[in-house]
């Protein structure tokens, strides 16, 4: 099976490259706090996915290697900012196994921290000195942000529906794959038809992995997440696997409880209700749909010629829906 | 003296504009919750001095409305979201009168409905379609970041001087008036020397007018204010008038007590040391200081031919160290 580091094969120097542009971010602050802080959220690096893309989609026209890594450290940054909101919104204790921000330090460093890298991350967007990036950037934010004002708000109220779920996700995970598979074809130069591909490709493939990342939180462990299982049922987050539940579920009382109390249910019921959703079809259900939007992904690449640089962007696809991490 | 209504004369059409333009945005979200926040804390106008600057500062080249507009209203939002999460930091109860956004919703709401201005921001400054623009908003985005982070880490350590304080308000404030004037200047295609001397004066202008809220914070009124006297002290926020008076007031014990004991000083104490400054030689000195800039924001100007248009920028710098409120 593939692993991150196929994922990464071959980008050695332009994934340096980036580190470089973040490690970059906390040298050059002189509030010492303010680096300290950045430097702790920065070193949780996950799978650098994005900025992978951002390369991977660029292989198919010109490929000019200084404004692909300013935006793959763009797309990075902005999904970290994001990131930092959403646990401080959350109240989430740790993030990719390490403590997250609000709780080292409060929640004030938290919203100044997640400005100022969604600050800097328009700035490298900028640098990329393409105004079509620039659009493409300020329309990712605006969708990153409805999705997540779709998940606060949908949380407390009685519209639990698949469409709404996958409007949700869209908004807060496919839309910064697109930042990265669109933004790397535009700078390529590949065209219309094919930055409107790689788009259809980003926004599929986007859908995909989140789809796994919820289907992880109710099967992974705790070592593989970085953080607790059944985290989203407890913050009252009803991903696919418990809203296909919900409404399949012959024996689904206890999880009913659990999400009407949402962050009032018992850590017993929790797992109970954990247990209860992972031995069910409902995971087999949301690992079709995953499947689904992968082979979304992979045939909108059709319009590119076949070769290696395809065949890696069909391996991330692949690797989507069957990561344990 | 100028008033508010003479600073907008001249505007009417083009501040409608940009009404309309604030306007759409709690139409177009189809969350209901987040419709009604934006409705919120747009409601409180605030003297629009942002977008008005963007319009006169355009005057001494093209006068591309549309796009003036369009960045007149991605000042003023950028102003707004920095607002709400500079008022959930520092805890605030009121602003412009009106209740604060995480008092009448919650933390949350403030961190999500802040980060949906500031992606709205960057999408109606990306709709000016250019790069220069674009640039600047990100450069404002760093700035302003960079001054609430240093607003925060001063008040907490016992690096107090009048140096910190300039680089801080250059950034929470003065930035976000180069933006509108210097953004202006571009637009209008004056040239490299005109935009220089269009930053210059935004710059100088939003030093003057800072300075002036900072006095206004011990010699205004509540009602006047919109928000209760000695705010900034309470927070902990050491502004110009302070920082004189703890160097240079030989009764200043009260102050010390309260600058050190910050938000667990007693409301008695806070409105005995509130006095103390309003009453001393302070406010000369922090007001001459503020005079001081207006000048050079004046003297900016002259590159510019002397007329009407101009005239009205040099009262704009005459309103900002006059106002009452």
């Amino acid at each position: 099976m593939i692993s991150v580091a196929d994922l990464h094969a071959g980008l050695g120097a332009e994934l340096e490259g980036v580190e470089q542009l973040l490690g970059s971010i906390s040298d050059e602050v002189d509030v010492p706090l303010l680096g300290q802080l950045i430097r702790h959220v920065l070193q949780a690096k996950g799978k650098r996915m994005r900025p992978t893309l951002a390369f991977l989609c660029a292989r198919f026209g010109q490929y000019p290697v200084e404004r692909l890594t300013l935006l793959g450290a763009a797309v990075e940054l902005l999904q970290t900012a994001s990131l930092i909101h959403d646990d401080l919104v959350d109240d989430s204790a740790t993030r990719r196994g390490v403590v997250t921000l609000h709780r080292i330090a409060n929640a004030k460093a938290s919203v100044l921290v997640g400005d100022y890298l969604f600050a800097k991350s328009a700035a490298f967007a900028t640098a990329t000195e393409s105004l079509a990036v620039m659009s493409l950037f300020a329309r990712t934010l605006m969708a990153m942000s409805d999705g997540e004002l779709r998940e606060v708000s949908n949380s407390s109220n009685d519209d639990r529906t698949l469409d709404q779920y996958y409007r949700r996700i869209e908004g807060k995970t496919a839309s910064l794959f697109v930042a990265a598979t669109e933004g790397g074809a535009i700078l390529s130069e590949v065209g219309e038809r094919g930055v409107r591909a790689m788009h259809d490709y980003g926004l599929n493939l986007g859908m995909a992995f989140q789809i796994a990342d919820d289907i992880l939180d109710f099967v992974g462990t705790e070592e593989e997440l970085g953080k607790p299982v059944g985290g989203d049922l407890r913050q009252g987050t009803l991903t696919l696997p418990v809203l296909w539940a919900l409404d399949e579920l012959p024996d689904g009382a206890v999880l009913r409880r659990v999400v009407e109390a949402a962050e009032n249910a018992s850590d017993e019921e929790v797992q109970t209700a954990v247990r209860l959703v992972a031995a069910s079809p409902a995971i087999d259900f949301a690992q079709r749909e995953a499947e689904r939007f992968a082979a979304e992904a992979r045939a909108a690449l059709a319009v590119f010629p076949a070769g290696e640089a395809r065949r890696q962007l069909e391996a991330v696809a692949d690797y989507a829906v069957r990561r344990r991490h």
